[in-house]
């Protein structure tokens, strides 16, 4: 994979011209889109399987990407340590109705992230179905000893299928806590995805210290729709959930850090980032394979290119950030960040699609500012710059000042797969995730050179 | 599938407002997105299977997409005759290379569209391989008697697909002309694909009155490098190619029109098009029922709306794009358009896939002026207007100053699938095909009211 091609001998130690920069975005496209290295590197990510937080494939991956980061010839690569927590699905997710008019049926259903199993022999009640916390809280007392039913879809209408997600997104997170509050016994989730079909797609939930933790499920949209029409004709109808997933101790995990050194301003850094972990349905290959994938190719871009840039350039594969967020926490907070400035942080985690263009963080005069580069990003495909970025696992950066962005790829086809068993290999376009890593190493580069 | 919702009652007989278009737009995408007819009229023609021009495919097609419009109310649906080319792929493509060094392989390969057959026992010959013309021509006498492999692949590095394909696309169209000059006894031609995979990628080949026809097949990506790893390693491999294909008599065939009449000025046309004949070797999922289905939904989306054009909207369904463009060609010259004016015409055949802009033609000015529509289509998730569109359909119509156009969507994974048996439903995004017709709809609504 190492290619050894200078692609242009580019002068260290002063200033580059727009058309230095400009040739520049040229050979980054060209190399990357010839080599397609970021699909290998993904491949490479996704063989280590389902790297739920504190599995054993996620200390793969950790081990796995150590490993890439030291045959590309980064500098500095290590781990960081971060705590994680671990919960296992277990072996059954079993879901039945029953109804004595309509007969049973079985539903596709999987344990939300972070659930308690329920009892060892299931749990079998009827249901109350709902769309809202509103319209939860209204029933009050018919919900005790019930399973709460939320089925909000996603509102298909937003071209951006995030803010669709963001507006549904809390009855998986916060569906359990709600429904506990009124003395329910456990919770089926409809599943955030944008299609119809017949597989769950999980996530994390909620707690809440003030109500007994209770099971929930996700529940495949296709079974969402069979569940709700036979309630609306047989409202009796009961639900009988079996699942046996456990909340297990803390373990220890890491995130793993290389990078190509500044030769003028080594302790200020700019970093590419994307999270090692995945939900346990799938490997993971858009959500967040893509984004290692990217951060590692466009470092090796970089690093072919023989570019020696004035800033380090940092590529961080950042875990647990689907189970709270602690490697970008902790990789923040670490000792190791005391002599170090990171001025411009930019996270992939929106799937390996087609990019549209970069969301840009920090005010709205540094944005301006950054603005005279957008036709060096038109030339490498992207549409547009955009104010206003960040991620997850580099937002606990921006508290001391760090401009943080994000790479934007087109969302239509990313809730399809998001969390569910489809997020694989084989719904990763190679030449759409190669654009992505061109971008990111061009961004990086440029602020390595100019600031920001 | 008919709502029989008025999304927007919009005076008909003076200019509206921008923001009545703002409020116009809107509601198509939300329309659309909720809806998603789209890809059920999609599923629908590609159920009529491979739809090669002359086929019993083709004619299912024609009735399917007629007895469409007449469902969805449009006015005027009817079939317009065209002549086809009636070629027949037959039941055997074989290709095996033989070495006496490295044994004998099979090779996947197919038929390009238009080759004769092979004599009944097949050719067995040696290979010579290129990867130009110039190449070729270069070889002169070496070239007697042997089969002919065109190895050029597309280029990766275009950021669209499109340049790469035009770039390497005369070697299928015009390799068996060059090679029979030569004395050649057929060829086989690399894959037009952007992928390394086992599918033959068909399309159409031309010969030439002055040097006799000779076979003619494509052959999968794999394959090529397979063959010509061992040609490098063994220059005496012979290939046996063994295809039974058919040039039949020219049959009749239809383009199948209907639209919405203008109120004001009937007689002047805003078209929007696809074609509904494809390769043989898939459904014709992006190319080009994609184009088709749009068309018809974005009718079927102006008809849900309630609106009343000044000028008329008309869905044209193209027969034979592939095989020569006589539809399009016998559109254009119809009698049936002498009492009418197209004031403009815009073909969606580039995959159903994220739509990115529209490429309007016509003068500098022209397109100037329709710049100020370029918000509307921003709101429904179009970036750019750019100057310049077209296409083989409606070429034929820009003679008489029909201002052409084109649906542009992003190209990365058109060519993925491109003439091939991967060109299936499965690899068809809803929302990504979806708004496709909402821009269609919207650009038609525009200029059906607006004039250009």
């Amino acid at each position: 994979m190492i290619l050894g091609i200078v692609i242009l001998a580019v002068p260290v130690f002063s200033h580059q011209s727009h058309r230095e920069y400009s040739e520049f975005a040229q050979a980054l496209l060209k190399q990357g889109l010839t080599e397609q290295s970021t699909y290998a590197i993904l491949k490479k990510i996704t063989q280590t399987g389902p790297r739920l937080p504190g599995s054993s494939q996620a200390a793969a991956a950790v081990k796995l990407t150590q490993q890439l980061m030291l045959e590309f010839g980064l500098d500095a690569v290590h781990l960081e340590p971060t705590r994680v927590p671990h919960w296992i699905r277990g072996e059954t997710a079993m879901a039945q109705l029953h109804s004595s008019e309509y007969g049973s049926q079985p539903l596709s259903i999987a344990a939300i992230g972070g659930s308690i199993a329920t009892p060892e022999d299931g749990i079998l009640s009827t249901v109350v179905e709902v769309k809202s916390f509103t319209e939860l809280r209204k029933l009050g007392e018919k919900a005790r000893g019930k399973i709460v039913f939320f089925n909000q879809p996603m509102d298909p209408t937003f071209l951006n299928t995030f803010s669709a997600y963001g507006q549904a997104a809390s009855q998986r997170t916060q569906g359990a806590i709600e429904a506990s509050r009124l003395g329910a016994v456990g919770t089926v989730v409809r599943s955030l995805t944008t299609t119809l079909d017949d597989f769950p797609h999980t996530g994390m939930l909620l707690y809440s210290p003030d109500s007994p933790p209770i099971p929930a499920a996700c529940i495949s949209t296709q079974g969402a729709e069979t569940l709700s029409r036979i309630l609306s004709l047989d409202p009796k109808t009961r639900l009988f959930l079996h699942f046996n997933c456990q909340n297990l101790e803390e373990v220890d995990s890491f995130n793993v850090v290389g990078q190509i050194t500044g030769l003028e301003k080594p302790q200020e850094v700019v970093l590419l980032g994307g999270h090692l972990d995945c939900w346990d349905l799938s490997h993971g290959a858009h959500d967040d394979g893509a984004g290692c994938a990217q951060s590692l190719a466009a470092l090796l871009l970089l690093k072919q290119s023989g570019i020696k840039p004035k800033r380090t350039i940092r590529a961080v594969m950042f875990m647990n950030e689907e189970f709270g967020g602690t490697g970008g926490i902790d990789y923040a907070s670490s000792q190791r960040r005391r002599n170090e400035i990171h001025i411009a942080a930019l996270e992939s985690d929106r799937g390996g699609f087609r990019p549209l263009g970069l969301g840009i963080g920090g005010s709205k005069d540094r944005f301006s500012h950054f603005l005279k580069w957008e036709p060096l990003f038109h030339a490498v495909g992207l549409m547009w710059l955009r104010q206003g970025g960040g991620g997850v696992d580099i937002g606990p950066l921006g508290k001391s000042g760090t401009v943080l962005c994000g790479l934007i790829p087109d969302s239509q086809r990313y809730f399809h797969v998001h969390h569910s068993a489809k997020d694989t290999l084989s719904t990763v376009n190679p030449r759409e995730l190669e654009l992505g890593t061109i971008a990111m190493a061009l961004w990086a580069y440029l602020i390595a050179q100019e600031g920001i």
